[in-house]
């Protein structure tokens, strides 16, 4: 008997056969429990339909790994086998947590500066326009997608699924006026419906993306948004089960959440600790307004994840949660009508910078017009915008640097530093000083480099300074000054 | 003896000899009660030194006008005579005063739509730069002017002016360490400063500008903004008595009142009084913020004088206080290290737009670096930006059409309408649609217009409009749609 080989932050995969009379998403319970040296780690299985049960597991550390499975069917249960973590493969950097309180990191140390756009429906587009979004993405500057679990209904996007979440009933069900109503058997998930999901996360991880998976929206014509509370948290443990050992899955308990008028805020309460329950590595959780916030302070939420056009406000949210703050929709570049998606490629690098500076992150978006109704923001494809260049150069900027806390020294200025003062980045947004006077400490030497944010140029100024300078600035909007300790 | 006449809103003016010895400045009491048919107005002369004594008058209607003097001084008491009231030249349309609760109107009827500007010291500068500010003046688009009765001292404002409110001491008095603190006999008013001051207001006045008269501010290194309260109450009364038969004057009590230290609410609240109580023409009142507001609900602020950048909340300040929302300060076009003074002429012209279709007015200022600090802000001197070709293209299209009062019916579009639906003014400011549906009245035929506020066009879409209609846009931003009923 060989011992399979599995990476660091990879999936080991068990495959058993078992019963597929009755019905098993209900009947049979399934799961393992794995064992590290001291630890164990007990994990939810499922049923993937056809008589399969599968439970999967990311282990985290190299060595020798037991198991033994669990289940109430003899076929399932006291089933036992080792495998090896081997160590992880370059671009392998596992998963990602919350560093220094505002601030992200991959688990082997690795940085990690969330650079998000948004997909909300692209997995439910079809292989041709999904795998055209993934070659986009190849080369887009984007380290998180936010994606929802269940197709999506909403202005641009009236296009019908090719997957869904449940197996139709076998009666014909009711429908309405418009025949767009739709009986599912929530008691039967459809397996092929997370196998294709699966594959789309697995496809994001490959590239380096962290997939923000959205688990409830309101833009709904299929009755997802108003199932019984029974199934949301059978739907949410069975989720967590096929999905939690992709390193790259984020949990985002919903996409505008106030929009939900069937759920109350002891729902949300309820999702969140089933997902911190059932999830055996953790993963970030949050869930994102429309306009009110939930209270992000709530200790099972790890960061926030919020919709707002005033990136000003990033520094009161720091104060206020204590939280990694991420702004993922802060409007979109594109022209639709709508005014959440229609600003210029400009302002939308703004945005990128004023929440950068201030010590959070933003998130991309396009909408722009298109006679098929392809918008990137919610089916992909391919992107239009002149935002993602200008985004790239400021994710480089950003990888070069620390993490960025804001400082107030410089009064009326966005001024961030590193530690030790050594690092300083001071974005002027829409002010566009012809000069500033600056105080650098007396002692040390720093070189200052002017960044036009916009023309993607970083230009050095002569000599080293310290001490009092008065610096000469472009006098146009959208520079930055980056102040770096020799 | 002949009887002069005096055109309606013009000033009467009646000079007498009197005591000169001792201090008429407190120790005489002069004025005049002006009567016309039933109505008897009494009016507060002052001292202009050298035995001068002057009551001002500016009637408000035509035809014969008697007066008699009062005074506790044999000399000046029960002078009687008569004058005539002419009709109104072409261009004097009288002073401004509140109309329909958020708008201006000047008493011949004619709308005032305020269009202001910020030369705080302009006053104070000598008379080649003071003539140099009237010329540019003549051509630019501003029919109101913030200005301070007392110089400033502040940034970029060193200089001493040339007139003093005060008499000095005729003792050598004390001196600061730098020898710049002067003190002033407070008791004797400088007759020389106000005779300047009252020239400037009436030039302004004969180019068509209010004077926004700005009685106390912060920025001083001679005592203005310290004075004992008895002392702050006489000059108050006093520079009522000489200008307020200047109809363009309007009364500030201050600017940036919350930096004053000295003064407390009650003090704020006491100054409004007496300038309500000495005024015989309640010209308009109103005091400025740097931060916190003080409360415009207050009976006797007429109109809200504010200080913000975002002009999006005109639509708040309009709720809360019921009266015309005026943002004199919303940052200024220039290129200064201060982020209140170095907006782009686009930012401004755009806040002028977004302000005034919010049924609010806005206010200019230009703080560019000048190799001798003339920065009209504050000086005055020739205007070196490019937002006020702009806001003369915006005044036109404010007279041109109703007062604004804004409607929401469009969802997230500023859309403003005068009566009856006849005209819609709608502004899409960073907003950029290709496209927008609207809704037009079925009954009733309309042409449309798109405006770029920035290249100051006007384009007529062909035909007339009515019902539902789906209307092209440029797809960049500050388009503003205008709607007129045929």
């Amino acid at each position: 008997m060989t011992t399979e080989n599995i990476e660091r932050w990879d999936i080991f995969e068990l495959i058993l056969n078992g019963p597929a009379a009755g019905n098993p998403f209900i009947e049979v319970t399934f799961g393992a429990k794995f064992a590290y040296k001291h630890r164990v780690i007990d994990v939810d299985g499922f049923y993937d339909g056809d008589g399969t049960y599968i439970v999967r597991f990311m282990p985290d550390s190299e060595g020798e790994w037991t198991y033994t499975t669990r289940s109430n069917v003899a076929a399932l249960d006291g089933k036992t086998g080792t495998f090896t973590c081997t160590p992880a493969a370059a671009g392998n950097h596992g998963p990602v947590r919350v560093r220094d309180t505002y601030h992200f990191v991959y688990e082997d140390g690795t940085p990690h500066f969330s650079v998000g756009t948004t997909c909300y429906a692209w997995n439910h587009q079809g292989n041709a326009l999904e795998e055209q979004t993934l070659e986009t993405l190849k080369t887009a500057p984007f380290n998180k997608l936010r994606m929802c679990v269940f197709p999506k209904h909403y202005t641009f996007n009236q296009n019908e699924p090719p997957y869904h979440a449940f197996e139709p009933l076998p009666s014909p069900g009711r429908k309405g006026a418009g025949g767009e109503v739709q009986v599912w058997d929530f008691t039967r998930f459809n397996p092929a419906f997370f196998r294709h999901l699966e594959r789309r996360v697995g496809n994001l991880r490959d590239l380096g993306i962290e997939a923000d998976m959205i688990l409830f929206h309101p833009y709904d014509r299929w009755g997802y948004s108003t199932m019984p509370a029974e199934v949301d948290d059978r739907y949410l443990r069975y989720v967590v089960a096929r999905l939690a050992a992709y390193r790259n899955v984020w949990w985002s308990m919903a996409n505008e959440f106030d929009l939900m008028q069937a759920k109350t805020e002891q729902d949300w309460d309820r999702f969140f600790q089933i997902v911190q329950e059932s999830d055996p590595y953790q993963h970030l959780r949050s869930v994102h307004n429309c306009r009110g916030f939930y209270d992000h302070n709530k200790p099972w939420v790890t960061h926030c994840s919020i919709q707002r056009h005033d990136l000003t406000q990033v520094t009161e949210w720091r104060r206020l949660y204590h939280k990694p703050v991420v702004v993922d929709e802060c409007c979109y570049e594109g022209n639709i009508p709508n005014n959440w998606g229609n600003i210029t490629a400009q302002e939308m690098t703004h945005r990128f910078w004023e929440g950068f500076s201030r010590g959070g992150y933003v998130g991309h978006g396009e909408t722009y017009v298109h006679p098929e109704d392809i918008l990137w923001w919610s089916k992909g494809g391919v992107l239009h915008g002149d935002s993602p260049a200008r985004i790239a150069f400021l994710r480089e900027i950003m990888e070069e640097g620390p993490a960025i806390n804001p400082r107030g020294i410089y009064g009326d200025l966005t001024q961030s530093a590193g530690p030790d003062d050594a690092y300083r980045l001071i974005y002027f947004g829409i002010n566009r000083p012809a000069y500033k006077d600056i105080e650098l400490p007396v002692e040390g030497e720093y070189t200052l480099e002017i960044i036009d944010t916009w023309e993607m140029t970083i230009t050095p100024l002569d000599g080293t300074f310290s001490g009092k300078c008065r610096v000469g600035l472009p006098g146009k909007p959208y520079i930055a000054l980056r102040i770096i300790k020799i």
